[in-house]
């Protein structure tokens, strides 16, 4: 197979599924896994020489559904906004991919794939994966589809961190970057807000030590840890604009029952997440941003960052404390004292984490400036 | 009884049991609570007017036991360094005064105490109480001793919110008011925060609608709303500082056991409070803070305030993103537009909202110049 080279509009996509590594692959972990398959998607239209591909990664809770709209869906993809026929991520211009990561539960090989061994889901015998995995399998991929190079690799949060580990370990791949509201390593702060939503599913009875039955997983629990997700993910001037002190209601004196509508945002939008989303796969990808750190195999920052060939755009939201300015403001010194292209934005915002989500008009105009010309030449 | 006259030496003390209202007293939820037991301690001695009395207010996971030393005791009061022959709050001066709160679970009536009725635990039938109740049962426990103004209300985080309601519901009472890293109301984040908290524990099955018995209660759940508490009481930089991405070993590649230290920080810290708090009173006393409006009876926080006859001290830390200083700031300036003597002071601190409890050196000076002269006539 290779790339499809019929013109894919936007509107409607499908995902498609390819498996890979037949022979298995041995992960960072030192554990082996067998043939892995990789869900993505395609908007836009390769060029001859395939040289104007650019890779899209997800963060925590995406898919490989970043631009239009599937069938039955009522959703459009993540980034919808962004990717599309004049958007900032043209697809008149250029071939856009996603996929998802390895690890996820929205169709690639993850925790609740059923291994051909035992016929039941990996579950908690699937090999820890890191975000150095998760890059392995993409460039199988592209290079499955016959692509060798990549005009940029961009994302937001999880996603951010894979194309700054794409431009570090695969320096000639990769001809620009675009990463936002991301971080070269998680602090002790961002590890405990992972390590409570773990504690969260793992207490729960219904996790069975990661042994569930598809359907019936430890659903509150992770409710519990999206609940706390949501908090992280929005600012406190923006919580105060959207919900403020308001209740449906005079309070009830109730204990137990969500009465404040910040409580009821919390309650609504985890029960829907429990219902897409594998506690194992959370489990599972909470832990490798919590261990990536882009030093970790130069020993600085800096020696790291020397390998990368790419140009870089790194943006980051004035409100969001949960990957704060400072950390991509880090990466972008270290870019410029080893003498990288590097520009770096902090876009003004009350969105908080949300905004690489949500604030479309405000990106748009600095990624299509940024990839406005040259980087698609190899 | 009244208060006792002997001196009272901070080095060893005992928690006193008093009870109140032996026919009952209708809450704020408009349901009756029969007797009310609460536990006490004093510091000092009280003058032969009692107008040296001053009541110290405990935070949310506090008791009574404010200063000094129990006899099996393995740690001080929560304020001991604060409280003392010579200290902030001077006990060669001043006669404290601690009490465990109504709905707590160190001695004070609450959902783990025994309903009469039934001769079970009261669990989640417990009435659900406010800042203002719990105020009601303090004054009642200072008139049967005799006590009938303070010359001072003091506490952080919700002792704080018990001071700042004491000086409005009670004005003829509340001579000075010094209130550390708290609000006059929650905002929704941390509303958000408690709501993740409270589902935490009532996800847990051990939790059985809140009827679990002593002993048996839902110590998972209870054990991840206190994680996620101990994330809130640091700071991001105080995080920093203290853990770092240090882990013991080198990484595992395990999904489910706590490697980094901040995680075994948190697993260690909560599985010592399950062991002595009472998950039903996390649920209620967080109900408590959340529903806690200063402004609610008058209006406006400037007409609360304006009832007010008192000096304030109000402190915050810069790195509390919990409680942040400009909650505080808020208060002071409401006060400062009706004319009520206020002192502010934001201490620089990276100790986050733990600072109240941490940051003894900076805040005595201030609140002994404050309490230096005058507060204790009537």
């Amino acid at each position: 197979m290779t790339i499809a080279d019929a013109s894919t509009t936007v509107d409607r996509v499908t995902t498609r599924f390819t498996t890979l590594f037949d022979h298995g692959i041995t992960l960072d972990c030192g554990r082996r896994l067998g043939a892995i398959t990789v869900a993505w998607e395609q908007y836009g239209t390769p060029n001859r020489d395939r040289t104007n591909v650019i890779l899209v990664c997800h963060a925590l809770s995406g898919g490989a559904h970043a631009a239009g709209w599937h069938e039955d869906g009522a959703r459009p993809g993540w980034w919808n906004e962004l990717i599309g026929p004049g958007r900032a991520f043209d697809t008149s211009r250029f071939c856009i991919v996603s996929t998802n990561v390895l690890g996820g539960c929205y169709g690639t090989t993850g925790p609740a794939s059923i291994d051909p061994a035992t016929l039941l889901p990996h579950g908690p015998d699937f090999p820890v994966v890191t975000i150095w995995d998760m890059v392995r399998v993409q460039r199988a991929l592209l290079e499955h589809l016959g692509v060798t190079s990549l005009a940029c690799v961009a994302g937001g949060s999880m996603g951010g961190m894979q194309a700054l580990a794409w431009s570090v370990i695969h320096p000639e791949w990769v001809r620009s970057v675009v990463a936002v509201a991301a971080t070269d390593r998680h602090s002790p702060r961002q590890i405990a807000f992972n390590e409570v939503a773990r504690r969260a599913i793992t207490a729960d009875p219904a996790w069975r030590e990661g042994r569930y039955e598809a359907g019936a997983g430890p659903e509150s629990g992770l409710a519990v840890a999206r609940m706390l997700g949501h908090i992280t993910y929005l600012s406190e001037a923006g919580m105060e604009r959207k919900f403020g002190r308001r209740a449906r209601g005079p309070l009830g004196f109730v204990v137990g029952q969500p009465e404040f509508e910040v409580e009821r945002y919390l309650d609504h939008q985890s029960a829907g997440f429990v219902k897409r989303f594998d506690a194992n796969s959370l489990l599972y990808l909470t832990k490798a941003i919590d261990y990536f750190d882009l030093a970790e195999r130069e020993g600085s920052l800096e020696s790291a960052l020397a390998r990368t060939r790419a140009r870089f755009l790194l943006l980051t939201f004035s409100s969001d404390w949960l990957y704060p300015p400072s950390q991509l403001e880090r990466v972008a010194r270290a870019l410029d004292v080893v003498g990288r292209s590097v520009t770096y934005r902090c876009i003004r915002s009350d969105s908080g984490h949300d905004a690489f989500l949500l604030e479309h008009d405000r990106q748009a105009p600095l990624i299509r400036r940024f990839l406005g010309s040259g980087i698609t030449s190899p």
